[in-house]
């Protein structure tokens, strides 16, 4: 049965296994786990001790299947959800001896096969052994070329591998004689690029690697972590329990809808029938059956999970977007919808920014003594439906300052809405709308503040800048703009589960486009740093919105190699003074929801050793119909310049 | 004029440039420079001096042309045969100094567009400035785009940069304070990708790099050498020469079809009239025009070239195939033309190997005593129109051995040509045909010799090993197989012309596909090493065409760093005994030409750092129905493995 019920989580993380050993009586194995608590098992198919024949050829034609059972002994749901295939582990396809490794393919395929014909919804796959990986990655990719769509192959990694095993791919050591079971994992995936039905499941054992090593997996494509007994500590009534760092990780794998295996022999040796923390469960237990001997496990598991507690309003109305690649919204060219603006002016953490702002800018404007005889003339530039009208409305009373106010908005079913709020409101009197491009309005009269919301994800890529600079022309000299400024910034990630999204479309544009994504299965691998910065008003004379900007990440020397397979983008803005708002990860404002990250993509990944930057070019290009980004990484090796022209991806003016 | 006449030579390198010095009468310059001897000129198209605004932002609308010149001044053939455009050297697109920045990229964009306008065949760019090129490779990769195509742009490179100048992207330095231009030019195409259109002009100086580090640059696409003056040694007569290294490469530059420029002031003081090595061109010369200053330079180049001498006739006759890619034969899906059987039977070099080898197979099979009583069954499988018939019967008469032959033949179109072969030398009583596939014949009697010439440029890769199966049923136990074995070789090479060619195609079939290709602008960075070996006959049990092969290059440390864009395969086959048979470089049959390279593509070229070790991993798989390999590199990182399940390339059964 499930951990436990939390509102709002419908993820995978709810389920947990157990490994087994072999047993051919799979029904009577199945009953005993599934009864004692688990909701599926790792089992293996096939008897270890069978080894298919290699001397006699026709065995593939005249041979017995590989072992007792038949597909019957279960129904087809208890297969495909109460049962995951462990592969052989015997199996070691890249071992000097030509006989074993071809014993190995031959077994291997037996068992996928074997599996896939069972519809089981995965199967979990021995860790490489040897020096090299390509003969058994070679043998997995010819598998995945033609494997049930329905169908994971879990390839079984441990979090740390001991310098004793020898591992495949480059073997750069990392400090304490560990060797980096990443790399091996990377080298893996190279070679099968990036296949989507090859995942991982993670061995966690008694010792953890660093954090920021550890972080490198909630970029890739992580399915079940397999806790190992031996990896639980004894709390002080004998029960087990797990260390702080361990908790922590298990609350991560839950957080990234990773499953729970618990494997082993039960190490704690505890009363039989009591379960500390499952005394609610005993009721459950059928008459006679035995009491699991990992139910202790199980319980504490299931405790870390109720922990979790209920997921946040704003987490689970994002739930759904966690991942989800959108192409971001071309405001100038496409005007927008009812339901976007619906959604946007719901953002209440925004708009009290905003007022705060807009109060600072008015004492600022007009001391008290003038409250009452200077009217300050604020311009709200695209105001869709309203929401920075009244946010204005509501400083000038605040604040006591007079306000003249014009929206101008230049989509005209917007414009229907901003008539029947005024009309509503009773502001008739204050507020004047104006239904016209900003770019090209001719304004009655100059501004004492600019007030707009024309950034995006990454600040300028919705053409803030190419609209302000034509609204600057009727704002005073010494005028306010809102936002005065705003700033870009980028940080390498690793994202295999966005990086396959866009690999799927199969063609250059999807590689050359940046997505406004909300980040979930991610590792950010580096500090954030600032891209591109624009300041209003912007009088001087050799303004120009083209930029370029070189920048070099260095990533924590403890993380090991990692791979970069984009870059995620975010914007600050300062709406006045100390007002900021923002969602740069280090300084976003709390609680607000109209901004998800942007992520440019990089065409072929990037791979990190430890120690060597990573240098990459931005530009912000602009034409005379378009505006558009290009990049590029020169270190550690150069890369293609993405987006030439724009030719893929671009924002029309 | 060109530097002179060689039979065969028809490509670029006849002609001779120079570059000057800026000078706006451009008539002017090209009489002079072309009554001097040379065939075009390297020239300004600006005046050094003329910076454009940057100031006025409408200066690209108003602003006048850029130099005083008119596209008049030439006529258009005049332009494209006789000039290359110099863009201007000041320009800096990756200064710290965003002005210079900017301007820089007005007047690139502008000269190149000019060089357009006037049909140029080449642009010659300014050698990279500064600590990185990427805003300079993003500015030519933008100009790429839509460049006319039938103009290239040279980048200049130096063969040596001296560590004072910075470079770009990685700077691991060479022993010896110098710095690897190499990879200065690699970052620039890794941005670019490979554009077909831009290619390299190298600056030859005094001191040149190793000859490996050399070797790299005849991978690459090098269009120009530019030859400067102070590169030039002075002979015993005061007259300018080069060292012989020098005299080395500039032969290599002839023998690649890269144009030489000579560049710089006369640093040699001849007497006035004098031309030691140009009596011959007095004639030529125009009166009261004075003699071109580098005219003795220029006659040294003449000299070097003339002692080219004329090319032999395999090359001639190989001229039109070099670098051109071609797909393999499928010799068991597809029956060959006679056209195919008439080339190769022209090849008598391999059927002089093929008459050795059955000679001593004779001598070792029936001692002399016996000669005239036993009589030896030889069977020729894959007979085609009977090449190997005739060899097999002269080595009959050569050694007096008694022979019956049976000729196998599957394309009945070349049973036809067999027959009347037979006819008309008289052999009816010697030689059976046997319009049949080796694999299916039931042979009436057993053979004590098999003789076969199933080889493609890989060994195996025309499937010798199945049909040698096959045919083995007819041989006696002890009987003999000619060849006996075969073993395919692989080495790592440059070879941007190819990756290219392979690239246009814009799919993933084409990188995944092996081809014939002779192998001509190719930089081969390592050794050769064996990969497959096939022994005939093979009575064991575990027989198997299947094969898995791990291999380590290392790079010679002078190199510096390389850039693998594939592997060159060739093979070599033991006949009999001593006697053997191969294209494999170091130790290829002289003056054979029925077998060019195999050309193995890798989808993302991998660049080696010096010291680190490139681990290739290649697979001989078969099906039912046909033969393929696979490739991957895993070290210095893995690739994608090519070709799986033969999905892109393969070979019918």
């Amino acid at each position: 049965m499930p951990l436990g019920e939390i509102p709002g989580d419908k993820s995978d993380s709810r389920y947990c296994g157990v490994e087994t050993q072999f047993n051919d009586d799979m029904p009577q194995l199945l009953a005993l786990n599934i009864n004692g608590g688990f909701d599926f098992v790792v089992a293996s198919l096939m008897d270890p001790a069978y080894r298919p024949s290699l001397m006699d050829n026709d065995s593939s034609r005249s041979g017995v299947l590989p072992f007792a059972g038949s597909d019957l002994v279960l129904s087809p749901l208890q297969w495909s959800s109460h049962v995951v295939g462990k592969i052989s582990s015997w199996i070691d396809l890249d071992s000097e001896d030509e006989i074993l490794r071809k014993g190995s393919e031959i077994a291997l395929k037996q068992e996928v096969a074997w599996a896939s014909h069972l519809s089981l919804q995965a199967c979990l796959l021995p860790t490489p052994k040897g020096e090299s990986c390509a003969n058994y990655a070679r043998c997995v990719n010819q598998i995945l070329q033609d494997l049930n769509n329905n169908m994971q192959l879990w390839l079984r990694i441990p979090l740390e591998k001991s310098d004793d095993d020898a591992i495949c791919g480059s073997s750069d050591n990392l400090g304490g004689g560990q060797i980096d079971s990443w790399e091996l994992w990377n080298s893996f995936r190279l070679l099968c690029e990036h296949h989507s039905q090859l995942s991982i499941a993670l061995d966690v054992l008694s010792s953890l690697p660093s954090a920021n090593s550890l972080g490198r997996w909630f970029g890739e494509s992580v399915r079940a972590a397999i806790i190992h007994t031996n990896a639980f500590l004894t709390n002080a009534r004998g029960y087990p329990c797990l260390s702080k760092r361990h908790q922590k990780l298990i609350t991560a794998f839950f957080n990234h809808s990773i499953q729970i295996v618990v494997s082993g022999k039960a190490v704690h040796n505890l009363p039989v029938g009591s379960s500390e923390l499952a005394d609610n469960h005993t009721d459950n237990h059928v008459d006679g059956l035995p009491i699991h001997p990992l139910r202790s496990y199980l319980d504490y598991v299931g405790y870390l999970y109720q922990r979790l507690g209920p997921l946040p309003e704003q987490e689970r109305f994002e739930l759904g977007y966690r991942d989800f690649l959108q192409s971001p919204l071309q405001p100038l060219m496409d005007n927008l919808e009812a339901q976007t603006y619906e959604t946007f002016e719901k953002d209440t953490v925004k708009y009290i920014q905003y007022q705060r702002a807009i109060c600072k800018a008015l004492l600022d404007r007009i001391p008290d003594e003038k409250a009452s005889s200077v009217t300050t003339v604020l311009m709200v530039v695209g105001a869709g439906r309203g929401p920075l009208v009244r946010a204005s409305l509501q400083a000038a009373e605040e604040t006591g300052r007079k306000l003249r106010v014009y929206a101008v908005e230049k989509n005209p079913n917007a414009v229907v809405t901003l008539h029947s709020l005024v009309k509503l409101e009773g502001w008739e009197d204050i507020v004047t709308i104006v239904s016209s491009d900003m770019r090209c309005w001719d304004a009655p009269e100059k501004a004492d503040i600019l007030v707009s919301e024309l950034l995006g994800s990454f600040g300028d890529n919705e053409l803030s800048p190419e609209c302000l600079d034509g609204a600057q022309r009727f704002l005073k000299q010494e005028g306010i703009s809102i936002p005065s400024s705003y700033t870009s910034f980028i940080q390498p990630v690793t994202a295999a589960k966005l990086f396959n999204d866009v690999k799927s479309h199969k063609d250059l544009v999807h590689f050359e486009t940046a997505y406004v994504v909300k980040l979930h299965r991610v590792a950010r691998l580096a500090p954030c740093q600032p891209v591109f910065t624009f300041t209003h008003p912007e009088y001087s004379n050799k303004k120009n919105n083209q930029r370029y900007k070189k920048l070099k990440f260095e990533i924590p020397s403890d993380t090991g190699s990692a791979m970069v397979h984009g870059f995620a983008g975010y914007f600050d803005a300062t709406l006045y003074k100390d007002v900021h708002l923002g969602i740069e990860p280090s300084t976003a404002t709390p609680n607000m929801f109209s901004w998800f990250p942007i992520f440019f993509p990089l065409r072929t990944p990037v791979c990190l050793q430890p120690g060597s930057p990573l240098e990459v070019h931005l530009w912000r290009s602009c034409g005379a119909t378009k505006v558009w980004y290009e990049w590029c990484v020169t270190s550690p090796i150069a890369s293609a310049i993405h987006n030439c022209n724009g030719r893929s991806y671009w924002v029309g003016l």
